[in-house]
């Protein structure tokens, strides 16, 4: 439990109301009780205020009077509250050292925690107060920054490199060879060896599966303060920039470019040799197949109908070209018809 | 080696000719033999019954006299045909034990088998009769139902619980953190811990390499007999209700709630905080991006077409807004010309 | 270091040029330097030919006089740099012997290598050369063809086949359970054992976290030399024909058979029970709904539009078919105007 006052004291703010006041736990405004925080990242929630039970509120400059309960007012309420809970959950890392069913090849500083079944190659470099969970695989001459933390059947290729402060979830494979075959006429592919690697920012956070592929000749570069969800393909030499962050199952293939703070929605697909620039947003489902060059929010996706209706529309689309020739037929019979229109 | 009336007495169905005929393996109408037991599922296909060379056939009451082979008369063949192919082909299970390979820092009854390189944390609760495959890592305080199996590399993050009967296969990730940040002015990323849990019901099959995230303050929870293929991504806070089936690749965003006995089509995808009503079908391939209130097929796909035809014709959707006003345009045009019409 | 008529002597190709000249890295024609080895396998690039530092130059017939480089001219240059590119970079193998670390059941031969963690049943088939990486699964009667290599954390489940020279990504999944259930009248599923298994040809790669289900009754069969990317999902009893290429993403549902020589772009889907003729390509995101009987270029996806764009088009989607019924509509109404059309 924290008093308000502490609160202020490490996060800011301004608090109006009782600092003695102690708080534990987060909560909404609605389900908020005795020794709960709750917050209003959002106006249209603010009548919602005269019935919330919790012992304390998070709102912003222009909803400070819509209360008389003890309140922290701040800028973004919204982010108070994630610094907030991050006081109240503090991660519970496992102990340091290295449990006797770890395999450690590498010499690694006392601080790290080496979990069973664990396998750590020669020239891994393991910074302070790392934790690689079970079942992981650091290979050789890998670095993992200072506390990362790899969740359990991690893969890290050969060469790759791993910020500080990174979290990389459980199945996450960094530095598996990007996808790089020359065609022989008869078809067959003769492989070509991928020696570039994955660089990894500080701060970065890779979900449950996702894949980062190794350069063919450069490297792949997530960039700081990255975060990727689960189950995404980053294919070879990708960069991705400073702060972007990417929704489940999207797909990004080989040399795209992706600038910094872009939010990439669920399911969508960039192609290869793309360009896409600073702040874009891209929304779920869509297949982006162009450079994009200017900040904004790009959609391609299609309205879901009740089969009956998809059945009866969507037949046009294979003769779109027709309809479009059949309309023009029509303005150039009536421009004859009427040629003073 | 199954006598017919031993089926018989232990599935139900209808004998007709000798029940001391012995079947041992399922097969097709076309390619059963000595020994097969044939199914006839579906009455488009009664005509191959004259040439079948199994032992016996399971067919409908509709069928009963198609053949004069010995055969079961049940309501449902293709069920009593999943029934006796479990009958056939039991599952292969490991010893009961404790591989000297596997660290387990939990109690766990005799019954259950652990198997090298897999990793049982303190507080964890594992079942009667439970198989934790290699690799697998059960968190701390994570529960495992009663007969359940975890195939190799099978993570469980701590305190989720997963219900009696399960089957996960090989690399599902279950309870990692959800995609919950909050943004601050200038891009940069807060982290919002995820401290919810995930709860999985009785008899839910997870397919490989499928993520379910746990919930953000609540929990995410998949219905007891649902049925997930593999790939899937589960983000968190989402509930899907019983006898759910899942096919492969699919993305479900945040908070969103599926009803019961609903068949969502493989890489179809589901944004966040909808509400899908039971019974409701998902073609493949389909974007969600609106609640469903009612049962029935829903579908949003492309037809596919030769590259060519697909240049020829999807340059029009780009200007689909104008060739409705052109035909608005044309229809006022012979408004203005016949006012009689 | 090689000597160019050392490459010529291996590898083929006419040498023009100091036969003595030392190379041993593969650069671009704009990054070459001493010692480097360029290439040029796209004529619109020969510009670049004259400012090119790189020690020797590997291009076609049809530029060999574009540079006074020691060349090595050759009729696929991109097929010539991939060989010396491996050549180059010989894969890292670990030592061959069993580590302590691992749990072995089977009897392998002394060039297999098995890493810390790797668990391998009993009457499992490891050839010669092969490697077991850490984490691995290899289930009972499995067989792992000679000089193939597993990478970190790859499950293969019992009785399947992996032929010679594969590679297999981490986080691949090899024969787990094919989606299949039968559906009770209540809507509750009942398993159907999948009773077959995955055979995988010689010199096949697939990319981490790549899932291939094992059959129901058959087999699920991918063909020699084919290629395949990270997180695709390949279902149960699907044929994939020699030397097809999928890229990322991609899901291809039951008992779909797809030809030789085939490629299937990043986040395609095939749907069940298709059948694709051999070197058909399909592009990146296409889902595929009819089977494809001919050679050539698919496609269906959309164009990207900026936001507000796609709200005013994407609208009249709803609407195809009465826009189709307002056409017709219009060319009536002129016809009986002006019958003389």
């Amino acid at each position: 439990m924290f008093r308000l006052d502490e609160l202020v004291a490490r996060l800011g703010g301004e608090l109006i109301g009782d600092p003695a006041v102690r708080v534990g736990r987060i909560a909404t405004l609605d389900t908020g009780g005795e020794g709960d925080l709750a917050f209003l990242a959002n106006r249209k929630y603010a009548s919602r205020l005269k019935d919330c039970r919790a012992s304390a509120v998070i709102l912003a400059p222009d909803a400070r009077e819509s209360t008389v309960l003890p309140r922290i007012v701040t800028a973004d309420p919204y982010v108070y509250f994630a610094r907030v809970a991050q006081l109240f959950n503090p991660p519970v890392l496992p102990p340091a050292g290295l449990h006797p069913g770890a395999t450690v090849m590498a010499d690694v500083p006392p601080s790290v925690s080496i979990a069973p079944g664990a396998v750590v190659e020669a020239g891994a470099l393991i910074g302070e107060g790392a934790v690689i969970g079970p079942g992981c695989h650091v290979g050789r001459d890998a670095h993992i920054g200072a506390h990362s933390v790899l969740h359990a059947n991690v893969s890290i290729y050969h060469g790759c490199r791993i910020g500080a402060r990174c979290i990389l979830h459980a199945g996450v494979v960094i530095g598996a060879d990007g996808f790089g075959f020359a065609r022989e006429r008869d078809g067959r592919w003769v492989k070509i060896p991928q020696t570039g690697r994955v660089l990894v920012g500080d701060d970065v956070e890779i979900g449950a599966n996702t894949t980062i592929d190794r350069g063919a000749l450069d490297d792949t570069v997530i960039g700081e303060g990255a975060k990727l969800d689960n189950q995404i393909q980053i294919a070879h030499n990708v960069r991705i920039g400073a702060h972007t962050a990417i929704a489940g199952c999207v797909g990004i293939a080989g040399s795209t470019v992706i600038g910094a703070r872009c939010m990439i929605g669920g399911q969508a697909g960039i192609i290869g040799h793309l360009s896409i620039a600073d702040d874009v947003v891209v929304s779920a489902g869509t297949l982006v197949t162009k450079s994009i060059a200017r900040a904004g929010v790009y959609t391609a996706s299609l309205p879901v109908q009740s089969h009956p209706e998809w059945v009866r529309n969507f037949a046009h689309l294979r003769h779109l070209d027709a309809m479009a020739d059949r309309i023009r037929a029509l303005e150039q019979r009536l421009d004859k018809a009427d040629p003073a229109e």
